[in-house]
C-alpha cells in the first residue's frame, strides 16, 4: 500500500528532475541556478514547453503569443465582478479559468492552450485584486516583459526594475517542479482525454491547499506575529508544543534545502527591507534547529514558501495574492505536463485495499 | 515503473469494493444488485456518506437537508445564463460547482459540502439545459424524489413513474466505483487540505474524457449511426480496420461484464423503444466478438457506459446531458470519498523517473 504515492514511480518525463539529497533542481537539462541567474520567463516558458532554449526568433514569437493573449473577454471580467468580493482569490482563478474554457469544443490539449492560459493568469489576478479594491480594471501593455505587466496590472504603476528582476526570477523558480500534487492532479484529469482547461481548473484547486501552494501567506503571517528575532524561539517552541505545524518547513522530496528557497533568500536581501530579512534569517535558523530536537529522523529544511513569502511580500504583492501569483509562474509546468501526457497516455487509475464489510443484506426500513 | 497506476494501491477504505473477476460491486458491504433492486438514491447516498443504511428519521431528515439545498443562488443563475449557449455541459457544471465555492472561507470538506453539492447538480444541469433551449427555468419541488425531481425541472412536467424509476436505479448504480480517475482526482486535491469545491471541480474535469464519463453520448452516437442490427458487424469491422476505439466496451478493472452494465440491460428492455434495445443487444454481442478476435489476450465486456447511454436516451435525456447525469450520481461517491481521505489525510505527491538530459549549460542568445 503506498498511502501519498510517496516515492511512486507514476511515469517517465523529460520535463523536471528533484535531485532531493543533492538539493538540485533541473528543467530540461538546467540547473535552477542557472536559469534564475540570467533568462527571463517567457524564456523559461519556452524551455519548458518545448524542451530547448529558445533562438531570438523563437522567443521574439512566444512573446508576441503571449502579449497577445493577455486581453481577457469581457464575460469573463462581468463574471468576476459578480463573485463575493471576499472571495480566496484561488477560487475566483478556477473560476476563471474554468469560464474560459466553456464554448470550446472537445479537443486535446494544445499548445495554443498553454500559451493563452499562461498569458491570462496575471491579468485575471491583477484584475481581481482591483475589483475586490473598487478600482478600475487596468489593461495589459505588450511593450513590457511578462513579470513587468504583471506589476504594472496590479498597480497602474511603471514597476521598479529590481521588483521585476524578483518578480521574474520568482516565476522562473517556481514554474515546474516535478510531480507536485497540483501537477499530478492535472495529469489525472488530462489522461482522461479531458481538455486542458479542465486539467488546469483542477491544479489550482490543488495548489490552494496549505500543505502545497497554500502556505506562503501563512509563512508571512507566522513573520508578522514573531514581530522580532528575539521571539522567535519561543513562539515557534510553543506552537510545536500546541501541536501545530510550523510553515514554510519540510517537503517531501528534498533531504537538504530546497535550491528555490536558497536563491530567493538572495532576492529577499536585496528587495525586503532589512528588518524584516533578519527576523525570517532568525526564523529559519531556530526552525531548522527545534525541528530537528522535535523530530531528530529526519532533518527539516525551510522548503520554498519560505522566502517565497518575504519576496513577494517586499515588492508589495498582498498575502492573499501570493498562491494566485505561485500558480501564475507553475500553470507552465502544469500545462508542459498535460502536453507530455497526452502525447504518451494512459489512463490514470489507481486501487484501493477495501477494509469494509463485504456481505451485509439490506433489511427493511422497519428493521433497521 | 507504474504508468498509469494500474493495480497500484493508494489507501485503504471502507467506501466500496470492485471484485474484478467476479464481476462484483459493493457499496459499504452491500451488493449492488441488491442496492438498486430496493433502495431509493437518497438512501445510497446516506449508505455511502455514512456506513450504514438509514432508518426512517434518518432518511427523512437526509431528504430534507436534500430538497432544502436544491435550489440555487442567483449570482449562479446569472452566471450561467452568460456562458455561451454551446458551451458543453461538463464545462458548465464545472464552472458552477467552482463558482459554488467562492465567497467561503478556507475550510476542511464536510458533510454539509457533500449535501449541498449533490442536492445542486440536478438543478444546474437542468437549468443550462432550459436556459440553452431559451425556456423560463422551473424551481425544484420538494415533494418529489431526487430523481422525479431531475425529471421534473428538466420538462416541467410529472415524470412518468417508469421513467423516474430507471433514473433512481441509473443513479444508485454510478454512485461510486472504487479509485477511478475522477474520484482519485477529487482526493487528489483534497490531500492537499484544499477545499471540497476544489476537489469536485476536478472531479468533474476528469469526468468530461471520453476514457471516463464521457463515453455515453458517443456510444449512442454509435448506434445511431449502426443503425439497425444486420449493419452491426460491418460497421463495426470497418472501425476497428480504421484504428478507432470501439466505445462501451473495456474496463480497467472488470475481467467479466461490469454487474451495472447487467442491470442497465435489464431497466433498458423496460424503458427503451424495443428496437433500440435489439440493436443495443446486436451491437454487444459482435463487439465482444470481434473484440476479442482483435485483442485474444483480453476479452471485452460491455461497460456501465453502454447501457446507461440506452438508458438515460429512453427517459428522454438529450444526449450530451449523459455524463452531467452521471455527475449528478457519481458526486456522492466523490464527496464520501473526500471526506475519508481528509479523516486520515496524507498529501497525494507521486514521483516521476527522468529521462532528459542533465547537464546542460546555458549560452547566449547569439550562440543558440
Amino acid at each position: 500500500m503506498a498511502k501519498g504515492l510517496e516515492g511512486v514511480i507514476v511515469d517517465t518525463s523529460g520535463i523536471c528532475l528533484i535531485d532531493g539529497n543533492a538539493g538540485r533542481l533541473i528543467y530540461r537539462g538546467y540547473d535552477i541556478h542557472d536559469l534564475a541567474a540570467s533568462l527571463s520567463f517567457e524564456e523559461v516558458a519556452y524551455l519548458l514547453w518545448n524542451g530547448d532554449l529558445p533562438n531570438q526568433r523563437q522567443l521574439d514569437e512566444l512573446k508576441a503569443r503571449l502579449s497577445q493573449e493577455r486581453a481577457i473577454p469581457a464575460n469573463l471580467k462581468t463574471a468576476m465582478r459578480n463573485l463575493p468580493l471576499s472571495s480566496n482569490t484561488l477560487d475566483v482563478l478556477r473560476t476563471a479559468i474554468s469560464i474560459l474554457g466553456t464554448g470550446i469544443p472537445l479537443k486535446n490539449p494544445d499548445m495554443s492552450d498553454a500559451v493563452s492560459i499562461a498569458a491570462k493568469i496575471p491579468t485575471i489576478n491583477a484584475a481581481f485584486d482591483r475589483i475586490r479594491k473598487g478600482q478600475e480594471l487596468i489593461d495589459p501593455r505588450n511593450d513590457l516583459s511578462h513579470a513587468a505587466n504583471y506589476i504594472y496590472m496590479l498597480t497602474g504603476r511603471e514597476p521598479d526594475p529590481v521588483k521585476v528582476d524578483a518578480v521574474n526570477k520568482y516565476l522562473v523558480l517556481l514554474a515546474d517542479h516535478e510531480m507536485n500534487s497540483s501537477t499530478f492532479a492535472a495529469r489525472v484529469v488530462a489522461s482522461t482525454w479531458s481538455d486542458m482547461y479542465s486539467a488546469i481548473t483542477a491544479a489550482i484547486g490543488a495548489l490552494k491547499g496549505p500543505l502545497h501552494g497554500g502556505a506562503p501567506a501563512p509563512v508571512l503571517k507566522m513573520l508578522e506575529t514573531v514581530g522580532t528575532p528575539e521571539r522567535a524561539e519561543e513562539w515557534m517552541r510553543n506552537e510545536l508544543k500546541a501541536g501545530r505545524r510550523l510553515m514554510g518547513f519540510g517537503h517531501r522530496v528534498y533531504r537538504t534545502t530546497d535550491p528555490r528557497a536558497e536563491i530567493l533568500r538572495e532576492i529577499a536581501g536585496k528587495t525586503a527591507d532589512r528588518s524584516l530579512v533578519q527576523l525570517a534569517r532568525r526564523v529559519e535558523e531556530v526552525g531548522v534547529r527545534i525541528l530537528q530536537e522535535h523530530r531528530p529522523e529526519r532533518k527539516l529544511y525551510p522548503n520554498v514558501e519560505f522566502y517565497s513569502a518575504v519576496v513577494m511580500h517586499s515588492v508589495g504583492l498582498p498575502s492573499d495574492l501570493f498562491t494566485a501569483t505561485f500558480a501564475a509562474s507553475r500553470c507552465v509546468g502544469w500545462t508542459a505536463n498535460v502536453l507530455e501526457q497526452v502525447a504518451n497516455n494512459r489512463l490514470i487509475r489507481p486501487q484501493i485495499e477495501y477494509t469494509g464489510p463485504t456481505n451485509r443484506h439490506v433489511v427493511p426500513m422497519n428493521q433497521r
